[in-house]
């Protein structure tokens, strides 16, 4: 047995089916285990902070594995970036405690969600934003999305898919800025959705962000959040696009 | 024989072979005038403030056409953009007088060339930057870049490929400014080059770009900007790639 390491990784997930490995797909976590088999020269298995799904992109995503071999941590992530596809890059990787673990010991995350209100979409942003109407008035899904934050159960946000008995979190703060997540200079009729929190269930925060459009929207009843958050069957409202999120860090 | 519009568009040009028609290949005029020439029932021609070449982007590029059917230009510009790729997107149409010529009637061009000097590529700014090496000092191609401020032949920066009489042009300023064109949020370690002139030979920015980074490394000798200034060979120096470069605007 190795010794344990972290990793925080960047990645552009449009032509990935996701963080987790699945047989016969193309899974972020399958292409760096790939990559670090090779380098090991034996199977190595990461554990991340957290899934993201197919198309879902990370600024900051955190694992965690137990690297086998001898290699001096800088030659390794030099070595692993060089050669990964380039839509991953590695960051950083250093030592750990050998019972730490990205997941469990993961105190809170961000997640940023990017929105594009222009007529049409914008060539540079179009693979990383949600193109919604521009009739949604912006200060409203500031004031809607404030409902949430605090300590909730947030079940009825969750998607099914994923079995999980706690389904309380916390959100410290929802926070609507101006601009892209990413995007030229030039933009215009950008923003974004901040989310901080201690935890997200299962495209929970795809589903927030589309629980506040549609409700400024008139689409649903404006006491909608309220009730979702009453109700912990599983999701059954709008889910906004897989192409808008990023999670943006992990904290320790 | 129809009313001459004025249109501005920008593109992401990773995935064409540059602006100009050519048989067989996919480029941005070709795309833009087939959708015209559907919408027309007749076909169209357009003409661009100037070509860029395959790979090259564009925040506002201008054409101008004489449209030969009766359509709101509100209406033209919607389903243009409805019909065009999302690569594409038409930000304006607007009548111009008859005589009007996007390339001779332009007074002047903004470019910008954004570099990236971090360890590896960014998954996203890979395909909006050319990466270069950190050692290269921001503030000396900050400083070698003023060499060509001003009015110079600039025939030796004027790569083979197209015969042009006149090769003097008015370099207005050279910008060296922080963050890339297009990037996201956390963006470390990149910068760019604005250039503003009353015009541009072919790959002229681009070969002012390799120069001075070439002038800054020491793989060419200090004299080099002000040699080629008074050589109007072709350029037969380093040409920085095509990702990096943008045309931000025309000035009319």
């Amino acid at each position: 047995m190795g010794k344990r390491i972290k990793a925080i990784v960047r990645y552009d997930g449009t032509d990935f089916a996701g963080w987790q490995v699945q047989p016969e797909l193309r899974t972020v976590q399958g292409v760096i285990e790939e990559k670090l088999g090779l380098i090991a020269g034996t199977p190595v298995r990461i554990m991340s902070a957290g899934r993201t799904d197919s198309g879902v992109h990370a600024l900051g995503q955190a694992f965690c594995c137990d690297w086998p071999v001898e290699v001096p941590l800088e030659d390794l992530r030099r070595r692993l970036s060089q050669m990964l596809v380039p839509e991953i890059r590695i960051e950083s990787i250093e030592p750990v405690a050998d019972d730490f673990h990205a997941q469990w010991h993961a105190k809170g995350k961000r997640y940023a969600y990017s929105i594009c209100q222009g007529r049409e979409p914008d060539p540079f942003t179009m693979r990383y934003t949600w193109r919604i109407l521009p009739d949604v008035d912006r200060k409203r899904v500031r004031e809607v999305a404030q409902r949430v934050v605090g300590t909730h159960d947030f079940g009825g946000f969750c998607s099914k898919g994923v079995e999980i008995e706690d389904t309380v979190r916390t959100i410290h703060s929802v926070e609507v800025l101006d601009g892209p997540v990413v995007g030229p200079l030039d933009v215009r009729d950008h923003w974004r959705i901040e989310f901080e929190g201690d935890g997200f269930l299962y495209k929970m925060v795809r589903n927030l962000v589309g629980t506040f459009v549609e409700t400024v929207r008139g689409k649903v009843p404006e006491s909608t959040i309220e009730d979702i958050l009453k109700t912990p069957t599983p999701y059954m409202g709008f889910t906004a696009p897989a192409c808008g999120l990023f999670l943006v860090e992990v904290h320790y």
